[in-house]
């Protein structure tokens, strides 16, 4: 599954559940970056709305459940509530937030990140498609999305009651517990950056060993050191990712000048992170010095940790009680669109097993079962939030 | 400098050279693989003749002087000997052999290969340009090259009674010694392959640091030991280099499922390669296992190093030193098409010092004071040679 946000089958999996949420009776907008709103309107239109969702991008060569399932949930808890027949004061709609994975633009959740006031509109034209050369900007206007309205669309954030999304586990601990619900207690927060190594291209059989100022050589230590620092941190659910090591020139017959390595490090504490990138950048200083290469860290991003808004999660964990399904307490490594949400709403997430823990790979499968339980326990939570007519 | 063999910028060379060799008056012929022959005919057609040249293929951004300088010295050479009016028993051929570097298809010296018989016509269609897919074959046709002939060319090897080739040092030891001339003992040969290192995808915030299967870090710690066995080795004029390592999917948000290493082994003794892969292989293993990933390794290829003609040597040392030029005995960690004219002539290569021994790179640099000097003892070996009327 290869779908990159603006690219072609992006476009056609939105056509698909517009369709979809029409046939659902819910009315269905489209924001200037691509977010989908299929609304079941309350009787109380002075009443702030209940959103839930996720995403429909996915990375390449990923899986069929990341972001979908929270989609599919969502329109399903929809279907079962308008079936219910009863009338909620309070407004449901069910989002598709646009562009959550980072790996088509370098920025992630695009979508949510707009609408929490995060993402300038000159950065549109800055970040670039490195396979296209296209532009977020550019991709979004190929792709039929009305950016041109950017400026109106995002002059303030949404206000919003409650924001619920459901997602994959994208790790193996509730299928190790054998449970089938977890309720997310906050969500980890990536610190991303890259570094680049330079060196000293030269010819593979014509310089001496002991002459060398080999990028690439640099470039495995540095990232060996980033996964010794992260394995013996201290912190609290602490990851550190090299994703991608590109050499160049790339070839066989020539020691690498240069090489860029992507770092991701993510934690559920701000002060982790930035101690773990910290002591990173220093080791990584040292192994430079003594191989006689330069590195240089560039396009620093950092988003911060969410805890995830307490009284949403006890009736996340209620509700789980009553259908008697049992639910247990996680954090999220991952982030996700409710990350952003949080700037504008309480939000809280519903996880459902994944199976080996697999995600971001064409072999990650969750259950039907699973999803079907998570579904439930997110229209019985819907259900009483779209009834509250509190502030 | 790109010039890919076959590519635009390497076709417009060929037919700059091939203007410049008739303005000279050579007799100008071309090959089934493109290879260019520059002929000043001699007086007796049933003496064997002498060839000299290099190549004008570079690698990706790589320097002006790799190959090139040996074309434009032989070509020089032919002028003053021409201009010398001398008339000389032997024909000479400057020759301009196809596709010395391996970095557009993955095989070395296309043309020399051929000539040697060691490219069998088959494996024109196995070898594959990764960026645009064509196979070398199809390149060949694309730049208008008769691979048609190719069975008639090649049926048998030449006959050749010596064969020189000027080209730059590639390293610093000429320029550390203050000496213009290197006369090469012997050639080292590549030992090439890829490692497929086969880890767990996985996201980079989903998986524990201690749950990952990451093939990128295994993949790091596999190059530092190929490094490390190629520093700590005994063998003779021994070098071991990752020249390009892939990351799948590459994205900084997923741990890599795939690794992809390129390993380059040279050595002046066939036995201290085979030694330090072997040597390899096995730590791999090991890595591999520990770290519960898989390495598999693929496309092997394997050249003997060649020694030089001891006859040949000692004509260049004694015209070196009849024109007062100093020079020292050198072995070549570069790989040369004389690697492979050797299996049907004599072979001796002359080397003129790299700045800062830099090459393959941009920077790559030559006085043309000390390229002057290795013309001259170029040309006035090949006088001595061309006047020769025995077998």
């Amino acid at each position: 599954m290869s779908r990159p946000v603006y690219g072609r089958a992006w476009q056609r999996a939105e056509s698909y559940l517009t369709h979809e949420m029409k046939n659902l009776g819910l009315s269905v907008q489209r924001d200037a970056v691509g977010n989908l709103y299929g609304e079941l309107p309350g009787s109380r239109p002075d009443l702030l709305p209940i959103w839930t969702g996720s995403h429909i991008d996915s990375v390449p060569h990923g899986g069929c459940y990341d972001g979908v399932a929270g989609i599919l949930a969502g329109m399903e808890a929809a279907r079962l509530l308008r079936a219910g027949g009863k009338a909620y004061p309070r407004t449901l709609s069910v989002n598709v937030y646009a562009g959550e994975e980072m790996s088509r633009f370098g920025v992630c959740c695009i979508g949510s990140r707009a609408l929490s006031g995060k993402l300038c509109e000159e950065s549109l034209t800055s970040s670039v498609d490195p396979d296209t050369g296209e532009t977020l900007r550019e991709a979004m206007e190929h792709a039929g999305v009305e950016v041109e309205r950017y400026a109106d669309d995002f002059a303030r954030r949404p206000k919003v009651y409650a924001s619920l999304e459901l997602h994959i586990e994208q790790g193996d601990r509730l299928e190790q517990a054998g449970i089938p619900i977890g309720i997310v207690t906050g969500i980890c927060a990536p610190t991303n950056f890259y570094v680049d190594v330079y060196g000293t291209q030269g010819h593979a059989g014509g310089v001496p060993m002991d002459s060398r100022r080999d990028a690439c050589m640099a470039a495995c230590e540095i990232g060996l050191a980033l996964e010794q620092l992260a394995r013996t941190s201290k912190g609290e659910y602490l990851t550190a990712t090299v994703g991608s090591m590109e050499t160049f020139p790339g070839t066989p017959s020539v020691i690498p000048g240069r090489v860029r390595l992507s770092v991701d490090i993510r934690a559920i504490r701000e002060q982790d992170k930035a101690k773990l990138a910290d002591d990173f950048r220093r080791v990584a200083e040292e192994i430079a010095m003594r191989r006689g290469v330069r590195v240089v860290f560039r396009e620093p991003s950092d988003d911060l940790p969410v805890h995830c808004d307490d009284r949403l999660r006890r009736l996340l964990a209620a509700k789980a009680a009553e259908l008697d399904y049992p639910s247990m307490p996680l954090i999220s490594g991952p982030y996700h669109d409710s990350l952003f949400l949080h700037a504008f709403s309480p939000v809280a997430m519903l996880f459902v097993p994944s199976k080996g823990g697999i995600s971001h790979d064409r072999r990650e499968d969750t259950s039907l079962e699973d999803i079907a339980k998570g579904t439930d326990v997110l229209a019985y939570a819907l259900d009483v939030l779209l009834s509250r007519t509190g502030e």
